[in-house]
Order: C-alpha cells, then sequence, then structure tokens
C-alpha cells in the first residue's frame, strides 16, 4: 500500500508518455489508491454554451483513474481501459478548471476498478461521476 | 418514422453547431433511427503504440447517437448525454479510420438510448461498443 | 433537503409495495441523501460455492437508491430505473448479510442518479459498486 | 468457432449447477457466439402494476451471456460477472415470457463481452438492453 510514484514522478511520466495531452492535465495530489487530477479547462475543450465537452469529461475521468494505478504498480505497466461507465449530471460552470477525484476500489492482479467524481472548480455538487474498469497486462509479459 | 433531416443536412449541422472537431467526423449514411459516421483518424486522436484514444472513440460514440437523434427529431432539439457505457475491446487497427454504427433502441418524450458499434475500417469485429441515453428537453418533443 | 420519509416510514413503505420482497431487505438508517439498507442473506440469494447471487446484489443496488429518493420526495412518487451499471469487484463473504450504502448524487426535477457501495458485513473492501439512474414521473402526472 | 455445448446440454448444465433458478429459465437457440433464453414469468418476477421486476431483468441478462460463453468454451469454466450496463426502456408486457438474445462480441483469453437485448415475447422493441463482462479464469482457456 505504499505509493510508487510521487506527484512528481506522475506528471513527469503523463510528460512523457502523453504528450500529447500532457498540457491538459496536472496531479494535483495522490495518495495510497486516490488521486486528485486538474484539467486547465481551453477553448478546445468547450462546446457551445461555454460548457465542457462530455469527450474532455471523459478524458478526464479516464487519465485519473489511470494516474492512480500507476501510483500503486509503477510506470513500467501497460494498463488499458476496458470498460467505462459515466453520469453526466450537471452542466460545468463556465470558465472554472474541472477536478477530478479518483479513488482505486479494488486493484487486483488482472482488473482495477477506480471510481470518479468530477467538480467544476469549487462548486459542491458533481458535474459528472464515472466508473472505469483496466486491465492490467501479467507481470511476465514484456511490453506491448 | 420519417427523417427530418438528410445526410447533407447533419453534415452541415455538425459544421455549424460543433465547428472545433466537425473536421473528425462525416455523417456516411442516415435512415431512420440509424446513422453510420466515420472518424477520421489522425495524429491528434492517437496514443503510443498508434492505437487511436479511449476519449476519441467516446467521442465518436457520442456524436453517432446525437446525430441519429437529430435526424429523427430535427435540428433545433438540445439533447444532452446523461449517461454512456462503453466497452473497449478491441486494439483500433492503425493507419485506418474508425467507423460507428448507431441504433436508436428507444425514442421517448424525455430520454433516448443508443447503441453504438466502433469498427476499424474493414474489420470483422468491433473494436469498441457504447450505449448513450439523451435526455431531451420538454418543448422541442411535443409529440409522443 | 429535510427529509421526507422516516426509518420506520420507510420501512412500513417497503413492506406495503413490495411484500414479496420486502422481508429481504431492511432500512437500517437514512439521512438527507443517503440510506443504508441490509440484505438479510438466505439460502435463496446464494449460488454455488455459497457466494450471494449478482441478481441479489443488484436488487440490494436497485431498492437502496429507490428508499433514498423516496426519503427526499414522499412515497407517493412512482419512480423507475432507467439505467443500472455495477461493478462486481469481490466475492462476498460466506454466512454475513450485505450491507449498502446509497448516496444520492442528483436529484433532479426527471432523473435522479444514485451511487452505492455494497460490503459484507464487517469487511473493509466493497464486495461491488453500483449506480443508478431513475426517471421521476411529472407531479402533475396521477400515478399510472 | 464450434460449439462446445448442444441446446440439450445448456439446459441440463444449468439445472445442474443452478437447481434454485434453473425453472425460471430456457435455453430456446444456440449457435455459434449467441444464445436465445426464456424467462417463464411468475408472480415471483413481478412488481407492482404486473411488470417484471428489474432483478428478474437483469438475472436473465446475466444466465444469457453466460451461457452463451459456456456454449463456446465448454461447462468446466467458473467465468465471474465483472460488469453490468442495464438500460431498463420500456414497461414489459404483462402476463407474456421475457426472451432474452445476447451475443458474444469478445471471446478473449481473460474477458469475455456480451449484449442483450430483452423482449416481451411478440413485441417489436427491447425493453431492456444489457452488456456484461466475465472475468474468465485461467487455467480452463488455454486457448487463444
Amino acid at each position: 500500500m505504499t505509493l510508487k510514484m510521487s506527484l512528481e514522478e506522475l506528471n513527469a511520466f503523463m510528460h512523457e508518455a502523453f504528450a500529447q495531452v500532457a498540457d491538459d492535465f496536472s496531479v494535483e495530489a495522490v495518495a495510497p489508491n486516490t488521486v486528485t487530477v486538474r484539467l486547465h479547462v481551453d477553448a478546445r475543450h468547450l462546446r457551445p454554451g461555454n460548457t465542457v465537452s462530455g469527450p474532455s469529461m471523459f478524458a478526464l475521468a479516464d487519465v485519473s483513474v489511470y494516474l492512480a494505478i500507476l501510483a500503486m504498480i509503477g510506470p513500467e505497466a501497460l494498463a488499458v481501459t476496458t470498460n467505462c461507465s459515466i453520469d453526466f449530471m450537471r452542466k460545468p460552470a463556465a470558465g472554472v478548471d474541472l477536478i477530478a477525484r479518483a479513488d482505486l476500489l479494488k486493484l487486483g492482479r488482472v482488473l482495477a476498478v477506480g471510481d470518479v467524481r468530477v467538480f467544476s472548480e469549487g462548486m459542491e455538487h458533481p458535474v459528472a461521476r464515472a466508473s472505469l474498469t483496466y486491465s492490467i497486462p501479467p507481470k511476465v509479459t514484456p511490453q506491448v
């Protein structure tokens, strides 16, 4: 239950592995089985009405659970999302970032399950919730 | 059960309403309760390993059901996604577009449910499946 | 945000409205937007290996969110489940009851969303998690 | 892609392995990657208003995908449901059975994904749709 990656290591890893989108996100906090990730909301994330797009919220939830897993098992793993269920419950506030809190509910040998709540910064009620399952490749398998 | 928007009208609507992402997608076919939509896969949709990113597949599934609904109820509606469940089942093939087929299973007064299968072009087995629920605002749908 | 039904009223309502299954469940706690419900695990809920069946866990999650909604809006409403996403994460312990904690994340005019974690009594980690959407009929409509 | 279990073998297996609920269901058809299963609707499946309960529809979807997997990999496997997403779209008709058609979209070494549509017998539009993921234990599936 000790962390294998620090906040700095998670942010550095994201910039190496996902250079295209790494500027969208920053990890704000990490602890065993939980991370907090910020989406720096920019024009490219918006839809008509100045609301953050569904795919942007999905991407935030997805990366948050991924980073929560890596924090626990280390950067060598190539976990892949196998399932996501997401509820969009409120319209995000205009002009503020989104903050995701991801909690790992299960970190098994083969599957991990994470739960995410996404907030417009400063708001009490979540704009979205998501659950994601990741498949974790066997340790003996060299990375693809 | 007659269409309220043609293929040309759907593509034109997408360019007006979603200028930022409209070049990513093109509607290839429309019929009552079903559309086929292409994602023109480009560098910005890729992840390490030349695979199409999860958020790009989510976006394709989301827009496909949205357009299937608009084709039936017309462009004035402001339907919003309330829920999505998506299964990522296979790694998309490198260097080919993704093709989504969306089918409306329900088009109610308040809620619509669509089912999507996403294929790498030319492949037999789907890379992903998704189900989406849209909430339809009250006044624009006087019909039952 | 005040409760419209007490613990006693919720249990009494369940026995009136769902006589067939009311003995399976008892509401153990209620507060604004949250309830705790016990499944009295019996032979009829089991599967080979003495594990609680998936449908029994689904039923527990479903009734928990339903009761959390009724506690807030009162017993006259006829809310119906429109969507459920459920993750089965661990095998329930043999010979103990299941305890569900349901939290309402949204209670809108038309839709309510609840999040549930299900535990084998006395265990730290949840055996399942679920999210459910309920459709709430318009107040002006007499009950069907 | 050949079947490892016939219609008769699937029904016999269900009676051996799930004696408690086997009378609820009968497999009506099986072919590679697809089965059709009937829920013999009885008083115990009903809710007020003579509608089939959500847990009964969940159980039908769950068993249908399970049997579709067993038909392909044989009865020795102990697959377990890890995730289900289900949409309840219409009220089932009173006094008729439910018929589920399950299609396997993926049958991998570790995970299988099935898609189900549930109909009130004789009706055109589905009352529910569901997607289920099963985890397949390692040793019983040496095949890729």
